[in-house]
């Protein structure tokens, strides 16, 4: 029973993970790239400190551009990062090996995150179970679960180094001449997971 | 971390359960009655044969009363279960002792379900959370881990004795001189856990 599991080093992330691992499966970590950034080594680090398989997939550059337009357009990272997720979950579906993907999303997401239809849609075209291990927890759980588990580091979004899509967009929005923190909402507090707490 | 978590004896709560306790959660099964029969008693044979602790929780049977003449208006149970539910779930999370409330409701599930305002409403309410393990598990997911848990008895609803809500609401409609079959659906395969696999 072999999951691959979208990472980006973060809480979610990894909480979903430890979540997929006590469930009795077999869990890779796959980080998406789109080449701009080596920000996925953050995301290798913690995979490695935590003791998970990992990988990193590369996704092609024209969709972090359409990502980019989008952001442009919208004056909002949102429609952008939701794009770009539904695209990382598709490659990730389309590997013939892969018949489990999961992701960190949470039920208080709005973005990024599939409603029903297309959670099903996902299964449904790509013949793979779409696993979120997070689905069914508020906050609290979250958090409990986190603190008696990882070591975190918090930061601002815009120094804290991650390995999530947001890097990338605002490298290549930067690339292009535009100010990213004119799209990007004012950096909230990011974390990133140094490992196992008590290990 | 003691959570109360509600429970038939069905696949889907035992597999919550399970999930529950592999989180770290101490693990209370709490399984509704309104006194009428003593089908709680099927939740208590397969919480014991499972190893967890279970306790019967009786809800007043105005609750049931209300459920049944909504069934009737209806000409269908599924308004009925879903308020039979929201009090079932109010009623645990109001014990002065719970902080955590789960149940086995599933991504797929249309009744009974809680939407993420009620979801949050009865948080809020009640200063509680509420974890649904099984909400970002798709049919797949499900089939495979309770599959490889648990020894699963098949039979029609009517037939099989299990601690839900929908068997005392049978009764009650008959007490009261009317043919469930003409509320319920066509009865359909329901299952109930036996216990452990390969234990």
């Amino acid at each position: 029973m072999k999951v691959y599991h979208l990472y980006s080093g973060g809480k979610d992330s990894s909480l979903s993970a430890w979540i997929l691992e006590r469930l009795g499966y077999e869990v890779e970590l796959v980080t998406i790239s789109f080449g701009l950034l080596k920000n996925w080594r953050y995301a290798r680090e913690t995979a490695e400190n935590l003791g998970f398989k990992h990988r990193v997939l590369y996704l092609p550059e024209d969709i972090l551009e359409k990502a980019a337009e989008t952001a442009l357009r919208d004056s909002h990272p949102n429609g952008a990062i939701q794009y770009i997720h539904e695209r990382a979950l598709e490659a990730i579906a389309s590997m013939p090996e892969v018949e489990r993907v999961s992701d960190g999303t949470r039920r208080d997401d709005r973005v990024p995150f599939l409603d029903l239809p297309k959670a099903r849609s996902l299964e449904d075209r790509f013949g793979v179970a779409y696993i979120r291990p997070l689905l069914g927890l508020g906050y609290r759980t979250i958090r409990e679960l986190t603190e008696r588990l990882f070591n975190v580091e918090m930061g601002e979004s815009e120094e804290l180094v991650k390995a999530d899509y947001e890097a990338e967009l605002r490298d290549l929005l930067k690339e292009k001449g535009f100010d990213p923190r004119a799209i990007f909402p004012k950096s909230h507090q990011q974390s990133r997971v140094l490992g196992w707490k008590n290990v």
